[in-house]
C-alpha cells in the first residue's frame, strides 16, 4: 500500500469537489496549471497527487479527462462503497451531522444515534433512531458499524470512546475537544474547532499587525 | 513575530484543554514526559512548543507551573481578548455553531447571523438575531466584525465570501466544502469534513487490510 500523508489525503476531496463543479460548467478536461491557479496548490504537488491515484497520464496542452478523474477519486476515497457508522451525542453538533446531506455521497452511512438523555431516546433525527448509550455494547456489533462519531461533551468523550472500542468500533471521528487515549490499532481522526480557530486567529492578528 | 506552523498552532488548544483538566484534578505542575505520555506528542516537540510561547523554564523533576502555563496559553491564543464575528447560513451546522457554548471562552463573540431564507429572518438563535444577507454590507462595518463564519451551501460560498470581504471582513472561517478565491490579505481557514473523513477512511482501510 502506498503511503499518503495526511495533508495529501485532505486535498483529494477538494480536487473532487472542484472537478465536479467543472463538469457542471460543461468542461471535459483539466490541466495541472489550471488547477494550480484555481486551488492555489503548486503544479508539482497537483501532478504528484494525481499520479499517486491514477496511472493514466495527462495529454499535453489538454490535460486529464474530468469524468475519469472523478471516477478515480471517488473510487480512491471509498465513495462507491458504503461504510457504516453510529453517532454518539445528539446535541446541536450531533444533530447537525445527522442532518448533513452529503455523507451518503461520501460512502458514510450513519445508521443509528445514541444519547444518555432520556428525553431524546426513542426520537428519530433525520430518520435515525436515538438509543440509550447503555445499548452501544449490544447494538454496535449487530449494526456492523466500524466507525463511531463522537459528538459528546469533552468530559464524557474518553468514557464513550472506551465503550465503543469495547463494542468493536475500529475508528473514532472525534468532535469532542479532547485528546483520546486509545489502543494503537484504533484510528482516531479529530475535528477540533478550537485548533482551527487558533490558526485563524493567529493569522488574522499577523495580518492586522501589518497595518 | 515568531513563525508558527499550522500543526504547531493546532496543538496549543489541545495543551490548554489538557492542562485545565489537570488543574481540576488538583495537580499543580506538569512535566514534558508526562504530557508526552498522555497526549502522544514527542517530548522534544512539547518542549519546543512550550518554549515558543513561554520564557519561563521548567523546574527539573517537577516541570512547569500549571496555572502560569494556562495563563500564558490563554494569552497567546487570544482567549483574553474578544474578537467579533458574524455567521452566515443558519442551517443545521450554522445553528450548531451559534449554540456552541465554548466560543466565548476562546475569545470569539458571534454577534449576528445572516440568511437568505425569509422564514428565518428576524428569528433569534441562541440570542443572536438573523438578518437578511442583503444587510451584510451595511451591518458588518457597524458591528466591527473582522471574522465571517461561512456555513452556507457550497454553491453559495464564493458569492457570500466576496460580499463579506467587500463589507470589510478580514478573515473567513469556511465550513463550506469548497475552495474560496480571495485576495492574499484575507485569512481563510477551512473546516472541511470531507477532508477529515478522507483521512479517517484511508487509515481505517489500512488497519482493516492488516487482518
Amino acid at each position: 500500500m502506498k503511503a499518503f500523508s495526511k495533508n495529501q489525503l485532505q486535498r483529494y476531496p477538494v480536487y473532487l469537489k472542484f472537478f465536479k463543479t467543472l463538469i457542471e460548467e460543461g468542461k471535459k478536461d483539466v490541466s495541472s496549471p489550471f488547477i494550480a491557479r484555481e486551488l492555489g496548490y503548486s503544479e508539482e504537488q497537483i501532478r504528484k497527487d494525481l499520479q499517486a491515484v491514477s496511472s493514466e497520464p495527462g495529454v499535453p496542452k489538454k490535460g486529464r479527462d474530468l469524468r475519469r478523474l472523478i471516477e478515480t477519486l471517488e473510487e480512491f476515497l471509498g465513495y462507491r462503497d458504503s461504510t457504516t457508522a453510529v453517532l454518539i451525542g445528539t446535541g446541536h453538533l450531533g444533530r447537525a451531522l445527522l442532518n448533513y446531506p452529503n455523507f451518503a455521497d461520501m460512502g458514510l452511512e450513519i445508521v443509528a444515534a445514541f444519547d444518555n438523555d432520556p428525553t431524546v431516546i426513542g426520537e428519530k433525527i433525520a430518520g435515525r433512531e436515538v438509543f440509550p448509550v447503555e445499548r452501544i455494547e449490544n447494538l454496535l456489533p449487530r449494526l456492523n458499524a466500524h466507525i463511531a462519531i463522537l459528538t459528546v461533551p469533552a468530559s464524557a468523550a474518553q468514557e464513550v470512546a472506551s465503550s465503543v472500542i469495547e463494542a468493536g468500533a475500529r475508528a473514532i471521528w472525534n468532535f469532542a475537544p479532547v485528546h483520546l487515549n486509545v489502543p494503537t490499532s484504533i484510528v482516531v481522526e479529530n475535528v477540533n474547532l478550537a485548533s482551527s480557530l487558533a490558526v485563524l486567529s493567529h493569522r488574522l492578528n499577523a495580518e492586522l499587525n501589518k497595518e
